[in-house]
């Protein structure tokens, strides 16, 4: 009967056209990093009037959506986020999707924009929903030591640390200091940071040291190991200098794990000796 | 005073890390296609459900979502969709973030899932929001000429066809005729196309052919050609046939464009002396 | 017998190492284009005193070289030399080793050595081999449409033909004109085609356009088409203008080919209603 | 005057062919393991009567011209070879032609194949040159570890052993004990290596594990550390176990080395506790 189906017959004889999809598989047995970005989050933060320098609402909810991520991927081991981005670690053993890059980064892009605009009223409770949807885009990059992943994260910290200092800095002389933005511009450029933890001290009476560390710092996000008798969702908060302490270092793909949000005090340095793989 | 910026320099020093960002830009003057796949939406349109064997609010929404994508990406010349699948068509000259591989799917599938979540309430106004967020992957596919493009389109056309004939008997076999999932699924086993549509007519009393088309034969959005002074937003109804009748030949990126929904009678076929691209 | 033998048993073990291998294979349906380049040509040429600003022994065994390639590998459809330079182009239905980029480059590369050095001394022949084993690189690149083919080989031919010019004007002022290398350099600087032609013919009685094409245009191989009872490696020579007249493009699988040596007044020109591919 | 020359605008107008080349580079800080391989050389080795199993000449050659690779390319930090197959790994920092794959593993290839069609006659010295031009293929594939490099080596010489002992027993079928190369097949079929074992020493007179290392382990070539003031081409030979032994740890790029010819006792085992990689 099947051979007289025109349609299955139109199906199989257009079927070629799968040949062209080219095998994208990464590379076995090294990190895959993740990095996702929101695009035009000038425009939407200002349409939104996101807090200066820094939305608490929006942090969290990005923190959040980042958490989504995490508990539907049991495969990534750590995640950190600062202002519109996030950047998730899979553990260099993944087989997610037979490592296939474009469905892996695609999910994950998927994953946190649905959660963000999801759990928006959550966090922004005066509206359901945002003015218009948000878009993230995404990459993944290939990490074949834990020396270059914690450079990265590194990396991404002290990128928070240099735009939280200019941003607070900012704002301070435009907002406390009436100084218009372009004054503001002149006045911070050319200075180092230690210049402006003295100006916001001295003119601002801000102690730039005692600002929250999900500010200073961003947040971390880390997969710890629970009992096995606890419940799969519970959320701790995590000590600070989680990465140096490493309790990730312990994971195995079978054992209990819950996603904990890092963010207060968490320092992440390329320190030596730590684990941050099983596979070591 | 930079120079003695220990941030700045930390900065620096971890800077290295971006060297491993692989350089994916796909080959120039070929066709992009970007498919995406809603994740677990078995389980999905269950939880919520979804009409059998169609529910028209759902593909109302992918519609609509995608028609997002169009407005926004304005190198997309047309898109077709299926149940919880999406397939949109770039011109062969697209430099949309420098034909960035991840950029682009990471792009496509966000804004697609954003605006999936973002509309729901407008096509399922009992509920704000689904049970919990949706998530859709994406891939990219070259395709060198317009052949294959057509075949592509066509391939997905009689998949649509062949998925739907069988639903239709499927649901039909089990809301009405009694049967077990089990039972309908013995029932249709080896029949062809001809006998579905018998089964359906004399025993359920439907007119296979009568159904709508957006079941039978999927959604088309194509960018039409409009004179400059109407708004941009404007979205008009397309007749049937409309790849062949193909306005999209005539598009250049400089002409103002409306996205058009197109579902009702199309019908994707690889004819010959079509034109779907500006460059021929 | 077979389960005790542990020799079996450790290669087994071991053979998860080719999981490593990455899939390069080419997308299909484009032309593949292979560029092989001497590697230290300029040292190369000088320890073997090749005659400036051409050594016809050296051309004719890169020619030679070139042939035994298209010989051997079926798919090329033409090739063009210049100076220690050969570019080979496929069909674009080529499915030589599943198209595995590798495989392909590797093979024209090893190919082309090794004829160049194994028939050296019917060129050199005062010599049995070189003073010491020369190397060629490769690379593969993708073309889409038969336009960007043809402009491939426009460039590559305008390139001869700026290289030539130069470098005949540069060794007559040295070699006749007595001029420094750094005197002739400045000489010719900033000078272009026309008064280069002029300062060949009024001072060192050159007619440019009367030296050999070979020198001028570089050389093309061209598969022709031949009766079927003519011996497979009959080779003769073709006419001027071969890429116009382009009898490549009845070129089938299955018919039988010479390859055919056009240097002489070959003129690879972009222009219309040519075919250089079956497919169309 | 340039802009009056016709040849560099053309020139200039057909550059844009270049943007279709695609960046090929490798990730960075991972093993390069380019393994090349004879084609044809079932046929290449019959036409010029090779010795079987073993024909020591061509295993030389063979050598010989490995030798020329490691001399040319000093990021290569051992070779493995066995038959008409080569393995070589470049240290992980290596950033040989910027890591561009198609450049390191057309070089490669090149390079053998020159140096075996060159130094042919040093080895078969009743004939200056093969019957035919010898050809090679090559691929590279990437290693993030340690344990994969040292796995790959010992799957190499599995296969080394596993092959050479059936060769070894079949050849002693046909040529010692009168068998028909199809009689040998079916008396070798399904036997183990202790099999293999007995039929040679009990019928043959042969104790396997007495023949030439060389046919039995492969070969190995290993950069060593050399006192600074011995000349460069100094060649040793090494004692067996190097690998294991692994002068190779203490390689840096700066130091100078000699190639080493190491077939004869050498035995690549995964042991633990080696270095073979000057960053850790």
């Amino acid at each position: 009967a099947l051979q007289s189906d025109r349609e299955l017959m139109a199906n199989s004889k257009y079927e070629y056209v799968k040949e062209f999809e080219i095998d994208d598989r990464l590379l076995p047995n090294v990190y895959v990093l993740v990095r996702i970005d929101g695009k035009g989050f000038h425009k939407f933060s200002a349409a939104h009037e996101f807090h200066k320098p820094n939305d608490i609402r929006a942090l969290n909810l990005m923190n959040h959506a980042a958490r989504c991520v995490m508990h539907e991927l049991e495969d990534i081991l750590i995640a950190f986020g600062e202002s519109d981005e996030y950047s998730f670690l899979f553990r260099r053993s993944t087989d997610l999707y037979q490592r296939r890059s474009a469905k892996i980064v695609s999910t994950v892009v998927s994953l946190f924009t649905s959660a963000y605009v999801y759990y928006w009223g959550d966090y922004f409770t005066d509206s359901k929903r945002p003015l218009y949807p948000p878009v993230f885009d995404g990459r993944a990059v290939l990490y074949p030591t834990e020396v270059e992943v914690k450079d990265y994260f590194a990396w991404r910290q002290a990128d928070t640390h240099i735009n939280n200092l200019f941003n607070t800095s900012f704002w301070a002389l435009v907002e406390k200091g009436g100084l218009s933005p372009k004054a503001a511009e002149v006045r911070l450029s050319g200075t180092d940071s230690k210049e402006k933890n003295e100006m916001l001290f001295t003119e601002f009476n801000t102690n730039y040291s005692k600002l929250p560390a999900i500010f200073r710092k961003g947040s971390v996000l880390l997969r710890e190991h629970l009992p096995k008798d606890l419940p799969r969702d519970f959320i701790i908060p995590t000590p600070s200098e989680m990465l140096s302490g490493s309790t990730a270092a312990a994971a195995t793909p079978s054992s209990t794990f819950a996603v904990t949000l890092g963010a207060a005090g968490s320092s992440i340095k390329p320190t030596h000796g730590d684990n941050t793989d099983e596979s070591t």
